[in-house]
């Protein structure tokens, strides 16, 4: 009797940290997103020189209290899922633990570029997020399109990087180390900066010719963005049409023994491992 | 019977101020726009050093002609409108007395820097032009689609700020203070300045490996905005099949009880409060 | 018979001239369009200071062949329509006009700054090229695309200029004189260069407000290109559908009477004036 | 008998080196690959100084297998296509053989500058894979897209110039030469940078009526990318649609006698020679 208690309260802390339908669900989606936004901006202050010199107490305790909470959750999720290795090196897993940890070893450590390097790590926790907007039903149509053009997009990256190196290579012969293009490297990413019509103006031609060449890569680049444009575009497109006919409905409930998401409403069992969905 | 008169009186003015299918109402709609423009183009003028000093006066005495002109149709407004308190307190209405009000307070204060910065909000008096536009029928369709792919713009421009922030935090790892990236706000702001293909070259990176960084990050920028022109282009073409399947013709006609508007041709009763609508 | 003779000799030049159909037609048109590139490209050349010294006789001249064969053109084009002073007075009719003269003007007075002003003038002249292109079939449907979309588009740089003028303010206010953002009009003008991504850095926000608002700024710019493309898009996409289902035979005949362009294949009389065409 | 075992063995090998639908040709074009980017890493390090001088024997020893390689390649395409003149005199036989030879040359006179612009050649060669991407089957519909609208691009990119040439020109005029914008040519090559959103900001307006008139160029590159954009958006729609309906099964193969590509999966005989096909 106790055992099954036990369950069922796993079962309903299941729910509330993985899933967002039920009301806990959601609000503890939203906590842990302003938990997330605050840690980012907490890690943001601490790099302004001024801001850490005056308020460095400040920033020491609020780190704190947020690697606490994050190691609470952290162990919820833990013990909440049927298998724990699983959730642990899946990388959410990675992610949650990475975030965590580095107020630990400046316990131990102290050493300052290095924790910095590993509380940036932190930010990837946000990505977590994107997992709340896919429940929003919004970029469920915008990932399949991405999907579907994939190998399309892949082959345009492509033709842009060997167009730019092809005419970084011609740069680096027109213009020279005088004009700032030392070397091949440094003109091709003088070439992407150009093509991609970012344009610092931290190399620029000095030529006639080295101008005109310029011109062209400019000319190809702003032509050249509209054929990604028109492939999403138009896989959207067709991708909308076929989801606005199916239209399912997909809720949030994530697997308590694989973790397999995505299930559809009227789901009973894991499409996945078959273990009963808690509805 | 002066009762009556006085209403229709009113009733007359209302459609001049508030709608824009009759001759008048049109020409009162241009006139306000001619004014409004010219109230900017003083502002602008001001802020010039040169020209202020040498025309002075010409420009305080427009001003003044200007701030009375708003006056009179800010009472007008009051005046034709049943329930003048929805209108005062309403966003236009609130726009209004805040774009008439400065030129009054200078005569109190005469504060040069504060005053400035109340005249700026006489700007956003130039939405109510867009009204105006609304009536052309030319943003219906656009403003539909650009409602109906609200929560995917958010996603995307959410992904936006999120590749911001690793990014540019990778990036004053990489590229450090000596470089210009002086602290994590900062690299983040370089981030997007690339990353939206602005490229002011005020911060760009020095080191190969930022340099190479950099260009994903252009690359990416690049590319991705291929994802929200997809959205809208595809949103925007099916919201114009069904507008030019429906297409229903509504009028400039705001209703003189509750201001509601976009009322169909052929109503006779305003949709949203039952009053009596002035064909 | 000699005025028949005449007649026909006057028919056959129009021919020639005005339209592209016939061999003849066609070499007159790419033949003028050789002379008009290099026509532009000597007024380049003129430009710049160490080609001009250099080869001053070699410019002269030819710059007198181009503008005696212009002048030819203008006459020829004269003789041959039925009514000169339609010509001489159309919008062709007057560039031709204006890219003649400077030249002889030049033997008159030899002023250098004010003539290359009129000579800048010539450049206009490269449009009726367009028109060469217009018979390409090439252009048809995207000209129906940008009239449909015409307002659309109105309405979407007029919300530019609004949020130009509107951010601008607000930034000179933040800003001010000591990081360059000098009055109003300047900080509009940084504004549009934000705004459309462009990104001099000649004048660039230094205060983490200013810095914070410039994001704010350019990820706008970045989003809202997404909404003449999605427009011009969806209005191509459905201007091609129409055209691919009409598709009719338009050719580059022009009434010898009233100048009218883009009769049907099929057609024997001007559809403007009933002139008989000679087929 | 031993001549069949021969002509067995050229088109097995033909097979492995010009098509991609065996393993052993898979392999082959991706070996190929490695090697191409290999080469095209140790040209830009050559560049880099600071390298060259250190690693200057790693670099030549490398570049000695790769010319090699290359060279083996090179004869055994010889060898195994029928008509060799064909393949010598095609484009990427020219780009395979002067992709080779520059590491010959410089045995024979060594001059450092001209070899470099030899060397940029080799990176030409790229573009095979581009031939492997389009096996993937992924750039047949974008590649009948854009030559779909072929005409519509070219006529675009015609009016960009002639934008950039009349805007160029005026604005010689009224910046001049104090402001940078030094001769036409310049003042074109300006135009094109603002235009396309580039903006380096190595050129920039000072005078209010040049930045106004910047202004105006700004919103015209940012508006007008939205054609291009548009074109090949409905293009590729449509392709799309076409394709999604015909789905013909192309495979790699090619044909041994006249090099003619992507043939059916049921094509027993090359169309274009009448060869028999390898299946």
């Amino acid at each position: 009797m106790s055992n099954t208690l036990k369950k069922h309260w796993k079962t309903k802390l299941h729910e509330i940290i993985y899933e967002a339908d039920t009301p806990a669900g959601k609000l503890f989606d939203i906590v842990l997103l302003i938990i997330i936004i605050a840690s980012i901006i907490l890690v943001m202050l601490e790099s302004v020189k001024s801001f850490d010199t005056n308020y460095h107490n400040f920033l020491n305790i609020s780190e704190w209290i947020i690697t606490i909470l994050f190691s609470i959750e952290y162990i919820a999720r833990i013990i909440t899922v049927k298998k724990p290795l699983k959730y642990i090196f899946s990388f959410y897993g990675i992610v949650d633990l990475l975030s965590t940890i580095p107020k630990y070893i400046s316990l131990l450590f102290g050493g300052v570029h290095a924790l910095a390097a590993l509380r940036a790590l932190r930010l990837l926790r946000v990505f977590r997020i994107l997992k709340l907007a896919r429940y929003l039903g919004a970029s469920n149509t915008l990932l399949k399109a991405l999907k579907a053009s994939r190998v399309k997009i892949s082959v345009f990256l492509f033709t842009v990087i060997i167009i730019s190196i092809t005419l970084g290579t011609i740069m680096y012969l027109i213009e020279g180390e005088e004009n700032g293009f030392t070397n091949i490297p440094k003109s091709v990413y003088w070439c992407i900066v150009t093509l991609t019509t970012v344009g610092y103006g931290d190399i620029a031609p000095a030529t006639p010719l080295g101008q005109f060449i310029a011109s062209i890569v400019m000319i190809l680049g702003y032509g050249i963005i509209a054929v990604p444009t028109g492939i999403i575009s138009a896989e959207y497109a067709s991708q909308n049409k076929t989801d606005k006919k199916i239209d399912i409905q997909l809720n949030s409930q994530s697997c308590q023994n694989c973790l397999a998401e995505n299930h559809k409403d009227s789901s009973k069992f894991c499409y996945s491992c078959g273990e009963k969905l808690h509805v």
